[in-house]
């Protein structure tokens, strides 16, 4: 990729960066990183989706659990799984880093390199960034761009819609549990954390084919999401307790009430959580799943009222749940 | 503004940054923070030109200097001024924010007044963003959305153009200069530093007007800055120590060499960099500065070959000058 950056360690850096995430991401439009801005052009007739996605040592991630390449891949995922909660299709990003100075160029390379495999399993160009020194902890921006004709997001969702998810829950929140304890997490478990995909061709087929009420993705958690789409839409969204898919590992455990909890409060499965009118979602998941490989489970229903309703046998049911919350006092 | 977020702290601050920057700036399209992802419209027939640019706590500001508000500023217009330097007019911006967990919400409300104030300047709304606790620093990354029919950028100047700049230089570096030897900067070049201006509507006004060869924004210091666009279009930018012009305060100094260097060395200052086909610029100068307000001045030519090389009294000197660079030894 062309990068004509004048000399100098900073620029060598940004070099290295360009060089490292290109050899995997697909090429950006008009070469990519080395003038002030990157310019990119928006389909005709669709509309622009923008979002950004901090990954922050010590808040989202620990250097101590995970490879450098994984970190940036992980980081890049995470925001673009908020064009998938829009239908969006990805455009590409723009990739902020700070490191400490004792992180050399290497590592940049290796953060770079995941950054790149998210992008190219999105079928995404790296646009630009930028790149500081950090005199504390490692720091991930990711913006993302897309665009879609008609973006879903979280507002849409009316009483009597069903309510449906993607994949299964709690792998991810199962192997920080894992860490946490200084435990090896089981490989399903690190494998949810470390590899999790952007659901973003299962969002547009989904937006094309079911035309879902609103759409959200996973990365607070069920709970915490749940209660956003709710809030959102202005509704109450019931979730019967039975009906949510667990990641396989959870699956296995013998302590069924444990594993529900990582299922509802895990952040970072980053599945959509979809609602639509009675049977359209129905009708759709077995050609969604014979397309995607994904599970499509439907969870509950949505209500007149607000927040999210818990039931288990049809019964409503108290849970007492807190999301992934950065200034939540309990965190 | 409307924003529909569930309950919780980490949303209640949310809340309240978008609160703190909307009563300032522009609202958004779609009512502003909320979903997943902002959506906003590119105007028919330009381009979108996008930028992101870190500001962190140690590295690009100290806490002791500025006030929260002027640290929110700064950082906005610090990315903006990364569209001016393409010529693009300003859509939105992305403001990322992470805090340590000792300061609170006022400090949070403060940076989004700073960083509202900046985007009302601009004309621009808050689009989005994202909020995280910090284990160490402050850190503000802003993305930028613009748009162009004809984005300039660095890359098209050639041998023969003159080379001119706005504004004055080294006004925000004196002031640097003073904090970091532990004086109160002169009020000049503390306002430089605190309330720079990201040249938006000169660079498109230029745009429209000169069809400059090439642009950039002078935010690592002329002397690097020259370079990234010689180094971008292919030639060497010699530029006359002479005819630099410099800030107020330095104007007054009596070492007119310590005054050179805070001009072309210091970062910050934000001005444009502007490189045009002989005559262009000279004709417009007179309407440029009584629409804008801002001196546009004739520092050099274009020539065959690469890098900066610096005259004085018609004669080639040799210089050793820095840009300020995150990564350099010698910082």
């Amino acid at each position: 990729m062309d990068t004509p950056l004048a000399p100098g360690p900073e620029f060598d850096r940004i070099r290295a960066l360009v060089r490292a995430a290109s050899a995997i991401a697909p090429a950006a439009p008009g070469g990519g990183p080395g003038d002030d801005a990157a310019v990119v052009d928006v389909p005709p007739g669709e509309r622009l989706v923008v979002s950004t996605d901090l990954s922050i040592e010590g808040v989202h991630f620990e250097r101590a659990w995970l490879r450098w390449e994984t970190i940036g891949y992980r980081a890049v995922t995470a925001a673009l799984s908020d064009l998938a909660a829009m239908a969006a299709r990805p455009l590409g990003v723009l990739l902020s880093i700070a490191l400490p100075p004792e992180l050399d160029t290497a590592v940049l390379e290796s953060i770079a390199a995941g950054a790149g495999r998210s992008l190219a399993a999105a079928g995404a160009p790296l646009l630009g960034g930028d790149l500081s020194r950090s005199p504390g902890p490692v720091v991930l921006d990711a913006a993302v761009l897309g665009s879609a004709g008609r973006p879903v997001g979280r507002r849409g969702a009316v009483p009597g819609d069903e309510v449906w998810v993607t994949g299964e829950l709690g792998g991810a929140a199962l192997a920080v549990r894992d860490w946490q304890q200084s435990l090896e997490p089981d490989p399903r478990a690190r494998r949810a954390f470390e590899r999790p995909r952007a659901r973003l061709e299962e969002s547009r087929w989904l937006a094309e084919e079911v035309r879902p009420s609103a759409l959200i993705d996973l990365s607070d958690g069920l709970a915490g999401d749940a209660a956003q789409l709710a809030a959102a839409s202005g509704v109450r969204v019931d979730i019967d307790l039975d009906a949510v898919p667990l990641a396989a590992p959870l699956e296995e455990y013998s302590d069924r009430g444990a594993a529900l909890r990582l299922a509802l409060t895990g952040g970072e499965d980053y599945e959509l959580l979809v609602t639509g009118a009675p049977g359209r979602l129905g009708t759709a998941r077995r050609a969604f799943e014979d397309r995607h490989g994904v599970r499509l489970t439907r969870i509950g229903r949505v209500e007149e009222g607000r927040g999210v309703g818990w039931r288990r046998g049809g019964d409503a049911i108290a849970l007492a749940l807190a999301a992934f919350d950065h200034f939540a006092e309990t965190e």
